[in-house]
């Protein structure tokens, strides 16, 4: 990988496309050589389009980029397109830009539960990357559609992971407290939530139920067969502005054998993008913290660069049952968008080289 | 009732303390005739020694009271005594205001698992209120002591208890966002709410799971026996002034016709206060909203003048099973804590009047 | 008065409209015959298009009321039409309102510095009224267009009328920090402003210091001449749902006796509408708080029922100079907004039966 | 300085004394030894004794170090003592501290005034560090105390210092809204700040203008004359969680060209830490933003790694006299105290280095 992959961000002004131009412009593999926005962005710098609200500066080679067209065009220079756009306008420009044979990682809800387009959150299903060729056979196009998941369910699956596998997970109940963030920059007036919660999502509860069920499936053969689990998810608005937490209650299907096998089983998890060093993967994609009043979003959304969740306040409220409840907490725009979505290119890469792509 | 109960508050100048004189100031039946809160404040005026944090004015009659010393002495004259003390001290103050003849009704968490003595969350188990005469056996004494519940399970049993008459309830997870005026005027740090949740109050879940199944359980003889339900309960402070929100999902013994039928039931619902007309009963113990983003804190947490529990979101998670789901919003310090209060020593007086308390 | 007289409201939905709204539903000269607001909503119940966000409840008699046209027409029935819309549609249908005889009092920020359109705060500058009359002569009208002041404005010259009247003003320093609330509901994004300052407000510094020297002018004839003062302005929004709060330095003309005199003045003073018991005036014009820690935005913004402005930590800097410094609080959408109108819309009537309007 | 010097911090587990171990954990010339905090602490580890609220991680080396009583002795093996206590206990600590030939660099409000110990801005009055000869030779101590400034003042001072150079200066009118955090984590309640402003801080005016004046003045043989300059002062409390914003306008003895001429002396400004290349100096004491709605505390309080302070809307309110108005930024427990402080120290030893300390 001596030459860096071009590659481009559509929908780069909004708070999840100034993630993932934060990340990308100082990425070992990637070299971000295309953004757009909106039509009335085009032919401005960057560093005037956008309002940056990232507390880590705006990267000097980012400001002087002239912002391009929104339309497939833009992106002949590229290999790869990260799509931060609505979903309104998502779902026709990433087909397009799929037929050109571009890798299109996109973040919008639009095709998430498509049977043959891979929903990923690598260190969870990163065997289901294997769906492209699928994909690639029934669309007939060279490039791919590869799906970031729902916010909250990212950060969900990624704590429910190594429970599924060990103990099987019968049911799930959950009860959010988003970020503004995750509603983008206009999404929440001010006046709304200040000394507030809304306990309303729109739409997102359904995400959450249908979402977890495919990314926790089994891929057999060339489908995904969606866990046989059941979710109840009651999704709400906090004051916070970064930051998903989640309360979690999981009735397993075999009794663990203490409260503290749990937390050395989900802090000790490891997974392929971290046996493949991928540049984004986070040492530990689980962080399991035993204060009684972590984890907190202001002090913990950062860990491992925002990629790692962080899950405590672990205990089994019934002595004989398995059922097991805790808080998990993950940065939305990073683990549960920007992130995920450049973890989920760089795994197509390596997997790409290992010939598992196709 | 021609003459007005004289009454006084022992622990006046906090955020339950200010919520009872606030009531208290301008009631039909009670007469508020002695105030008092720490040793340092007797002597000066109410109103010098409060900071007054309620939005409506401080009551022209409390400003110029002068703070009696905080012993039982000083509530001689009266014959009902609200607490609002920090339990380390309320203990052997309310057992000697007992002694000597005085209706203690108290928010302090100490007692309220004795089983002779009645936790009331009046529209919920009126009834209870007949273990004063065990009480009063037992211990000798004229007075009694009445115990207002935990904030929380205040709130989450008045949603419980017509499901719980109509349907039986077999399990509850509850996840709650609680106001920071729950912790009390110092108890939570602005540096450490702002921007943040905090998922973990000391000593709340266990006071809901052992509470609400007192205040759910069954008066026989002279006994309670305690509800067959298990809850699962995980409580969290979120940057909010006032109003505790709960998400709860409730799995019920029988199956509801359809959410309609549990709406009506929940909205229609009345019980004893409602038919005693107490002053301090809201009209709806129970609103039910139908607006998808509905109950707000800030916007629903005065209903019934903060003595009605909001309740919204109800759905059936599940198309075959008795599962239901819902918000409920309440305001912690008037139907969690100082409006409870009253409403006690309201009940108190009108089963006295008919012979059911003894 | 014995009937009540018709009025309407345009722009009945927003922040500003809603406390129209919630006034005149319970006014005792007034009937609320009208409300109107976008295209879109056009036929709906005003209860189904509004989002309350109000703590008092929507009045029952607005809830089934039909949403009219945003037309000229639809306010026919009535003699007075408060407006609350944004200023690019605001101009033209006030113009027409007013041809047709209507007496229009707008809080929209068109015509405000127009010589024969009085700009009123009617404790300050009551007398402007009688520019009513020049207008009907040059514009041929009979209706009349009246204008509620900038809000930060209207808060400012109403502490600082009775100091111009002892002792004259120089020259002010005001920095502000404003409500959310002030920009509308959709106006500040959560994300932009929570733990957060934003030290800038679109052309309101503008209007600060010219609307001031408009309300705080003197008729003389038929024109106002503006006061001779100057000001400077900064005004900032701060993380604050409603309530103004401004940080003011005056250099005075002549030198107060002491700062008890200041204090005296400005809690004495009344005026023309406090004398005509204008329903919607308040008792005290300024109210004057001796705490050092007063005024704040949450706990006085509703004194006066949001009408009075409050007036803290009076001092003098100086020992040998003219100079006072002071901060003093308002309720933005009241006294700032639609408390302002109605009670521009009272004295209107007022005057008009004593002759002073033509 | 090929080893590095041994320091200290007295009071490490508050918010400034965290901030201090994070800028020393991992500083160039000095190297963390000794960290004491209060009695209750003693023998435990830092890690487990400080509620870490950066959001940096705590840095691996201070999580293990053993607290130390907090008494002077402790820090018998150091050479700079960092000082981040109340000042109800500061002082004589210090005095102690600087009879045993200790460096004392403290951020308690005591001593500030006291003609022979010098108050340093570093790159205000970097020469006033040459009082420690004066301090020496009076007070018979080998050791020294440099007191750092209130963090009002040292970020609106920073702002001043060119002004002063070029043009002059004859007025400062000052409005601040500052952070919670400059209350310590304890200081401001979450009751009292939500969806509200505090007018008012105990003493922080009178530190303000008195402060600044020595700061700002010139040091003439071995004393310091004060600047001829008068302050008005209007200090509020704001829910942010770090960065005092300022709100000023300044007379000037002489006019300015024009505005632009300003901005680039401000922004083109450097002083003495950054010849000498400081370790924790700034590139830019003073950054100049053009944006129409900049400095944010939230977007800009980390500009300079916290040491830069940070200007915007800059203007002249008058055409014809030297006025200017403008609004500066800067971390409170950075630039305003921790920052501020490893800064001196550094300058100390550069200074003595060159002879210029004695």
């Amino acid at each position: 990988m001596a030459d860096k992959i071009p590659v481009g961000v559509l929908g780069a002004t909004g708070l999840v496309g100034q993630r993932f131009v934060s990340i990308l412009a100082d990425h070992p593999w990637f070299s971000l050589e295309v953004v757009a926005a909106s039509e009335k962005r085009v032919g401005k710098r960057y560093g005037e389009s956008v309002k940056w609200y990232i507390d880590e500066p705006l990267p000097q080679q980012a400001i002087d980029m002239v912002m391009a067209r929104p339309r497939p065009e833009s992106f002949k220079p590229v290999d790869v397109v990260f799509v931060a756009l609505p979903k309104e306008v998502a779902g026709p420009l990433e087909l397009e830009l799929a037929r050109m044979g571009k890798i299109v990682v996109s973040n919008a809800n639009v095709f998430r539960m498509d049977p043959d387009i891979p929903l990923l959150n690598p260190e969870v299903n990163w065997d289901h990357m294997s769906l492209v060729k699928l994909q690639r056979e029934r669309r007939g196009w060279r490039g791919a559609i590869l799906k970031v998941p729902n916010c909250t369910t990212a950060i969900l699956t990624l704590s429910l992971k190594p429970l599924m596998d060990s103990y099987g997970i019968r049911e799930v109940y959950m009860t959010s407290m988003q970020a503004i963030s995750g509603a983008g920059f206009n999404g929440v007036p001010g006046y709304a939530i200040t000394d507030n919660i809304i306990p309303f999502i729109s739409g997102e509860e359904e995400k959450v139920v249908r979402e977890s069920r495919k990314i926790l499936g089994k891929l057999s053969g060339d489908a995904v067969s969606f866990a046989d689990m059941r979710v109840v998810a009651t999704t709400t608005r906090a004051p916070v502005l970064d930051g998903h937490l989640e309360s979690v209650v999981v009735r397993l299907e075999k009794m663990p054998g203490d409260i503290e096998e749990v937390r050395s089983l989900l802090d000790s998890w490891r997974s392929r993008p971290q046996h493949l060093r991928l540049p984004t993967a986070p040492e530990k994609p689980i962080i399991v913290r035993r204060e009684e009043d972590r984890p907190q979003p202001r002090l913990d959304r950062k860990s491992g660069r925002g990629m790692s969740v962080v899950v405590g306040r672990l205990s089994q409220p019934y002595p004989d049952e398995p059922v097991i409840r805790y808080i998990v907490l993950g940065h939305n725009t990073l683990r549960g968008a920007a992130g995920t979505g450049v973890l989920i290119a760089e795994l197509y890469y390596r997997m790409f080289e290992e010939g598992a792509v196709g």
